[in-house]
């Protein structure tokens, strides 16, 4: 199901009541962009990597959140699901709203046109967001907005500050506006004057007048945005007591309103947090990192507080390319791009699992292509989970039919997320130490910028094949594939005016030394 | 017209004409956002004015140029116009192409979309554009490719570096690929084989394992892209020399089809710039820098080389708010934004121009409603300036009418940007030295960040009525409204622990002097 702000109120009842009868849940994002070009190195170790994504890939929006819920019937042994599309714009909703600056990659949007998604519809009825801080914001300045508006009901019109002289230029146009209000306050066909057409200094020069010639107690002036961009004063007779009352009472309602409507999909983010499900996405590092970024809280920079903070918001994760990715599947899935693990879930030796609508048009069926819209990701995400999960049950003596979320032979894929593109360190383990393979094979080499994979594969080719990850056009890090030669190399390569070849271990170290000093 | 990629190279000869034969030109553009947040100081000189504009606006994209072309036509004593909105969009053409980032403001888009402004066009037509030094790299790289192929044309599939062992895991796999391409290869039933679904390891495996098995005189492998993301390898059997020699022409051909296409709305620009002609604009300085910006050269950091370049490539431009707020017209004008201007000069003592359209369905009529679609704007931006112009005319004895581009009359308003929110400085010069209006009533000052504007005029309150231009939390630049009372400022308001007050003057000399430590 498509949700916009249009229908975003309407279903949040429905939803709340699918997320707490749920399973387990499934997510996906779509963004308008992934990384600002700074690359990933295959010999990162998790920290540098974390750290990458935070200051590379957080600018960008997550502009779809796909949900999808799947609950299991005891009757019927048998998962439906219900996949929630949620449209995310930060649109501001006041002045004194966050405008929000993000990043776009081209490529990225020109992805997700050519998938069918619309941005049209994204820009007008996107669903805005708050993260926690913000949110505790506004509402101390609402608050603060509101008793000083109490306060000052009883003053004048009038600004407090020295008044401006007239500039001769404006006299004739500032009596003219004095003649109108003048005729709008001595007869009752209009309930309001609206005075359009005027810049910041000649409004300045009308408040100053008005206070100084008009009784704040027979007639009130505000400034109101019109068309958007234009500023306009709007001159309204006094109201009684009574209805001015009456007034600031529908008006604050409106302003609360206005703000608990601000917070919109971060809501859904922290029911999400609360229910406690087992949350399932796949290679959803990036998702965890945005969702937590945009809608809670800004990511910390130290990496161990990253990890407190997903396990804290979030306390039981599965990756499922980190899964597939793992044995007993390793083996059996030679590409887990989503798509292609979902074609090889399809056929021997697993079993696909058909997971219906729970309501007939709030899901999918297999079958349909709808891929890269976010909540048919995460539903293809939930039914490649259960098809792997139940994979394991059938390896089992006895084989066990279904496995649900909570199983124990899950236990060793929870709360790890696939790492892309690192060499030997393959996932996060977001609540124990992460992996540190040896690296006594991995060399830093530096060289002119002029060579190519072409001059290193050939630099090294005595000592057999390697793995070579360019850092610089000037350095890259160098993987043997046969660790034994690892000693021979910093025999043979050591002495040279035209490159410089040093232990990884050695080089990490120093670069640590020096950006302590 | 709307101009998108679908009907660029159609129109172009049309364009290229309309340029040619027009007395002037009118543009203005659309973005996706206007300042980083770094606000503009009404106490900014005109270089430290564009040093913001540079660093905090740039990395916005301007995405919809409006082009209007205006011609005199002698017989009739009438003007008629012909109007064109190019969608802007650096959709990467190729691998090698730049793949943009660029940032959006969301109350820009808010606005534009809520304007009818479609953004599904726009990033699935919109046209592409190149720098001039992005050209010339493209171009090289070009060469280069097709000379490195030229060269390898006759060499082995084969990898040159030393080949990776296949895991165990893998061998199945590679196995299986090569009957395939055998049974390809002893049929002739299919043009190609696709092998899908391998990931990048895999892939290059394959690659490994087909330069070992297979003649490259026989049969010939590539990696293509397929729905976007994914990528397959592609094997097709060996071409004859005569064949291949044909095909690589044509692929030589369309590689520079496609670069040329790729320098999109620059071409537009380099035009407008080669022609000479009179460029208007309303408010024109965040137009005239984007355009610079996205589709010539990177801004320099100069100030001076940014008027260098300004002039060089548009040598007569006039800005119609800069026009309009000067005399004779100031004080008949009480608002210059633009819907407000044309209005203003729909009446009396103005003449507004009519300027029909050249051609049925090219253009506008004044009555149509389209404000904030690029191609409008320009449109109306040219009919207020033919009405300002023409109003000079009358002032002459004999009256002047109709006052052409050419005109001397216009001499003052020539090469002259308007600055937005400066106190004191309204407009850059682009030929001379700007206005360096005295300052001695301005005061820099500090204070406790809980002051607001209240607290300051209060302070200043014996001296008169104040304008106080923010800085930060904690000071703010104060002018004074009388003049004659800076010396008593300085003897009265100089002893506090709360705030200081220094004079603007020695304040800016501190900082430089600070800088240049
Ligand atoms: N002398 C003087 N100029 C002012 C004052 N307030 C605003 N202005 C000028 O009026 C213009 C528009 O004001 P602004 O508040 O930015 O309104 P905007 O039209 O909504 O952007 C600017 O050029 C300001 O410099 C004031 O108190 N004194
Ligand atoms: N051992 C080894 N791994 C490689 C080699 N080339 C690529 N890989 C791994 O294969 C995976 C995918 O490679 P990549 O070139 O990024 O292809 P992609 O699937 O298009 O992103 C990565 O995890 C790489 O680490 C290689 O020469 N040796």
């Amino acid at each position: 199901m498509e949700v916009t702000r249009l229908n975003f109120g309407e279903i949040i009842p429905e939803l709340e009541n699918d997320i707490t009868s749920s399973h387990f849940l499934a997510i996906d994002g779509e963004f308008t962009g992934l990384h600002t070009g700074q690359d990933f190195n295959a010999f990162d170790t998790p920290q540098q990597y974390y750290a990458k994504l935070r200051s590379g890939g957080m600018d960008f929006l997550l502009v779809q959140l796909g949900l999808c819920t799947f609950r299991y019937n005891k009757d019927t042994g048998q998962f439906t699901h219900k996949a929630y599309n949620f449209y995310v714009f930060p649109r501001p909703f006041s002045r004194s709203a966050p405008d929000p600056r993000f990043l776009c990659q081209s490529s990225s949007l020109d992805f997700l046109v050519s998938q069918g998604f619309d941005f049209n519809k994204l820009f007008k009825e996107g669903i805005p967001y708050l993260t926690e801080a913000e949110e505790k914001k506004l509402r101390e300045q609402l608050e603060e907005k509101q008793k000083a508006r109490a306060n000052s009901s009883s003053s004048k019109n009038e600004d407090s500050s020295a008044s401006i002289p007239i500039p001769e230029e404006h006299t004739e146009l500032i009596e003219d506006v004095c003649v109108r209000i003048n005729d709008f306050l001595s007869n009752d066909e209009q309930d309001e004057l609206i005075l359009d057409g005027y810049n910041g200094f000649v409004r300045k020069l009308i408040y100053q007048t008005v206070g100084e010639r008009f009784d704040s107690r027979s007639m009130h002036v505000e400034t109101r945005a019109i068309d958007n961009h234009n500023r306009a004063l709007v001159v309204t007779r006094a109201l009684s007591d009574e209805d001015r009352k009456k007034k600031e009472e529908e008006r604050q309602e409106q302003e609360k309103k206005e703000l608990d409507t601000a917070v919109g999909v971060s809501s859904v983010i922290r029911m999400i947090s609360q229910s406690g499900k087992l949350i399932i996405g796949h290679n959803m590092l990036l998702d965890i990192c945005h969702i937590l970024h945009q809608f809670c809280t800004p990511l910390p920079e130290s990496y161990s507080e990253f990890k407190e903070l997903v396990t804290f918001m979030f306390p039981r994760i599965l990756d499922t390319k980190y899964m597939s990715c793992m044995d007993p599947f390793k083996d059996q899935i030679s590409s887990t791009v989503l798509g292609h693990l979902h074609k090889t879930l399809s056929g021997e030796p697993f079993e696909l699992v058909n997971v219906a609508p729970a309501v007939e048009g709030r899901g999918y069926a297999s079958a349909e292509e709808k891929a890269h819209e976010a909540g048919y990701d995460a539903y293809l995400t939930g039914v490649c989970f259960l098809t792997l999960a139940n994979y394991l049950g059938s390896l089992e003596e006895p084989a066990k039919k279904p496995v649900l979320p909570n199983s124990p032979l899950l236990r060793p894929y929870i709360n790890r997320l696939h790492l892309m593109r690192v060499q030997d360190v393959t996932f996060i383990d977001l609540t124990g130490e992460d992996a540190e393979p040896p690296r006594d094979h991995v060399f830093h080499v530096t060289f002119p910028k002029e060579w190519k994979t072409y001059d290193l594969t050939q630099l090294f080719s005595p000592f057999g094949s390697v793995y070579v990850s360019w850092l610089t056009e000037a350095s890259a890090y160098v993987g043997l594939h046969r660790r034994d030669q690892a000693q021979l190399v910093l025999n043979t390569l050591t002495q040279s005016d035209t490159y410089s070849v040093e232990r990884y271990t050695e080089h990490v170290k120093r670069i640590k030394q020096t950006q302590r000093q």
